[in-house]
């Protein structure tokens, strides 16, 4: 039996049961992780002594027969932008390799702490969480546990590849533009971009405090929901934080799709796909028996929008370091900073301005439908240091278009589930099950129907198991 | 017996009890702005026809014996920049005199409309809101009633002076960086700045989206907490509208300032007005007992950084027409809207970022004050034309400084009621009582203790109106 065969429940039964103890799933994963982090390339930092302490005190618990909280036992990793105490918080940037280290623990760090999780380490990912590909110039790039010849996706490139590759049973990303959805999409796994301002952002390194998020990923909806829900809570310390009940998601699930209405997204994410993507994600849209194809008017221009604003507020936080220290800067990012740092500001107020006439043409079409699907990705992976996509005739670059069809959902702020299927390639995409404001519930519902209808790729560590249980 | 004599209760028994009818009060108060808005400069147009078919059937329910609204039979006027159905929207401008009329009144209009109040018509302004001193190049200054060789103070002038000259009861004006508080200081009047987002601006036409507000001014306390409550009220079409619950005011002006712990804001707020303005204010503090002085930290980058925002936010807005048509601008605005939306987008993203830490910084001071009490004007009424004041030790640009004082409050979004004062020059100043965010009422009961205590200026109409009652 592999840790990774078993899900977070059947592993927290095992621990339960004593089958196993906190020390040997440390152990074994620090093991595995030993073993083949140099081919992906995923851990930036190994936290071994930190995991082993933590594991220590769960056997404690255990042993006093204590009830162990929610996710005890559970190996996972971060983004390397969220402080972890007493290491430097790297953002993928050269640029902080010698930054002091966080004196505590990012907010939603201290959760999983708290909810006995045991923290691996931290992960690669494209410098400041620029980028959609994970190609990073200084720490290298992360590659891909289906096909070591291709990218991870990005920014979170590091979380999806370490839980792809049964390594951790999940992690924590952020998404500013597609950054959780486009490596999940990519490697093959289930990734949760919750509503902007659900969960608290505290103590992860801003990119783009307008359009920033946090959010996990996982190898199953049971997963990724029990590590969602850990992670909601009010967070007085995020000015950015919506004030919204904490509403767990996990004990809705076996409600599935039932009652769900649920839309397709046409026009520009049918436009902009491979035949072998808009292939798989119309089988997602015929098992939610979503007939209706409704369009986004202007998600184009949401797109320009989400560009625009990305550029300016990162550019604005990077220009003192810009100045100081070019040479320090990840190559594929310094002249888009330094671009956006110099735009005017009736572009990025325009942006603003775009931002809330779309929502309010969009957010009515949720009075229709519960759930409305797209592709999460153009097309599958690519090859590492692959310059152009071919998409609906045209040859686009590869970093930059990776997330086209994610950008337009993030600046919406809407909450989205990705659900990995297989393309008849042989590598997975994701569609994005795209909900109403803080209805991050329904998304993960349609996402749990999928999933035991089979229509979502079978993890292979998770279908090895089904043999040992 | 002149209506301005009488409080909007005491004029509203008068129709109740038939001494007077609405159409009398709409007919004598038209007359009465015919005799005298030549001399002050404050309507920029009259709605005789609307305010007659308003009184017309406050008459119909009077004489039905139906119960009347909360401001049936008050006339009032509004600052142009607010839609009147059927006519053009000035905002100041000349660029808009051909404008297509509104279609329907704005948010707040309405709700005075159904409220019963009989609308004379609308105001002067400084052109777009943007200024202190209502001298506007186009539709001519509004001069102040103490002193006609003076300015109103701006950007409400023709709110201000409409009131203070006793010609309608209540006013609505707009208020970005001061341009409430700043005219009802020079005119004499109590006026309210709601905090950020309690009243919704439906139907205004907008400054600055982040920092515009609406609210009321008045002769009294009590009139203007009449006018607040009526204005209170939830509207799904403004974005900006902070989702509060209505708190009506009124009925807590009794507890006066019974258990308010108040305090008075030194440094920058004691530093930058005159000796007679500072005189003036100290006796508030005194009959608040204000004893402990507090110092906001890094007043003047707030104000530096609410400079930045209404520049660039203004100059947004405006600059499609400023590329088409700048010999309409006013001549007093048209280089600083030019050059704001020409400011690169780091200067907005960090007046933006600089809010929130300010935010931070400042709120807390409400955990030991209810009140915060400080000058709404560096000094009181300039004459017309003047191009400077000298403010501690200081030749400071005129238009520029009147909202010197009032700029850093409002850049926080606090609610802030102004009381007039008379000063020994014989001209009055106001000023701010500020308090924690959405607690008006903590204000105006400040407010009208001081008028109980007659430590407010007398306003002439209603001191005249005691030799009657």
């Amino acid at each position: 039996m592999t840790l990774a065969a078993l899900s977070i429940t059947q592993l927290q039964q095992a621990l339960a049961r004593g089958e196993i103890s906190a020390r040997d799933v440390a152990q074994q994963t620090l093991q595995a992780i030993a073993q083949h982090n140099p081919a992906i390339n995923a851990w930036t930092e190994i936290t071994a002594q930190r995991m082993l302490q933590e594991a220590e005190q769960i056997d404690v618990q255990r042993q006093r027969g204590e009830t162990l909280p929610a996710l005890a036992g559970i190996p996972y990793a971060v983004k390397n932008l969220f402080d972890v105490a007493g290491h430097s918080t790297l953002a993928g940037a050269q640029l902080f390799s010698t930054r002091t280290p966080a004196a505590e623990d990012a907010w939603a760090v201290n959760r999983l702490r708290r909810a006995g999780a045991l923290l691996t380490g931290m992960l690669n990912m494209d410098a400041y969480a620029y980028g959609f590909t994970t190609e990073n110039t200084h720490f290298g790039a992360t590659r891909n546990p289906h096909d070591l010849t291709r990218v991870a996706g990005g920014s979170s490139g590091g979380s999806a590849a370490a839980v792809a590759a049964g390594l951790v049973h999940f992690s924590l990303g952020t998404d500013t533009n597609g950054s959780i959805r486009v490596p999940a999409s990519l490697c093959g796994i289930f990734g949760l971009k919750p509503t902007f301002g659900r969960l608290s952002r505290s103590g992860s390194h801003p990119f783009v405090a307008s359009l920033d998020h946090i959010g996990p990923l996982a190898r199953s909806v049971d997963d990724l929901t029990l590590v969602y829900d850990a992670l909601q809570g009010a967070d007085a310390q995020d000015a950015f934080q919506a004030q919204q009940p904490v509403q767990p998601a996990r004990t809705t699930l076996v409600q599935g799709a039932e009652g769900l209405r649920c839309g397709q997204l046409g026009g520009f994410f049918s436009r902009w796909c491979t035949d072998e993507v808009r292939t798989v994600v119309a089988t997602v849209a015929q098992a939610l028996n979503a007939i209706e194809e409704v369009t986004l008017p202007e998600a184009e221009l949401a797109r320009s929008a989400a560009f625009i604003m990305t550029a300016a507020e990162g550019g604005n936080h990077y220009l003192p370091a810009l100045r100081r220290t070019p040479q320090l800067f990840e190559p594929h990012s310094r002249e888009r900073l330094l671009a956006g740092a110099m735009l005017p500001s009736a572009w990025y107020l325009q942006a603003q301005r775009f931002r809330r006439y779309f929502q309010q043409q969009v957010l009515p079409l949720f009075d229709r439908f519960d759930i409305l699907i797209a592709p999460a990705t153009p097309c599958t992976a690519t090859t590492i240091g692959q310059e152009t996509i071919h998409i609906n005739g045209q040859d686009l670059p590869t970093r930059a278009s990776m997330g086209m069809l994610t950008q337009p959902i993030s600046f919406l702020g809407l909450p989205v589930c990705t659900v990995p299927l297989l393309t008849t390639s042989g590598l997975p995409v994701g569609a994005q099950l795209i909900a109403a404001p803080f209805k991050e519930h329904l998304a993960l519902r349609a996402a749990w129907a999928l999933q035991q209808q089979r229509l979502t790729l079978p993890q292979p560590t998770l279908s090895d198991a089904r043999d040992d249980t």
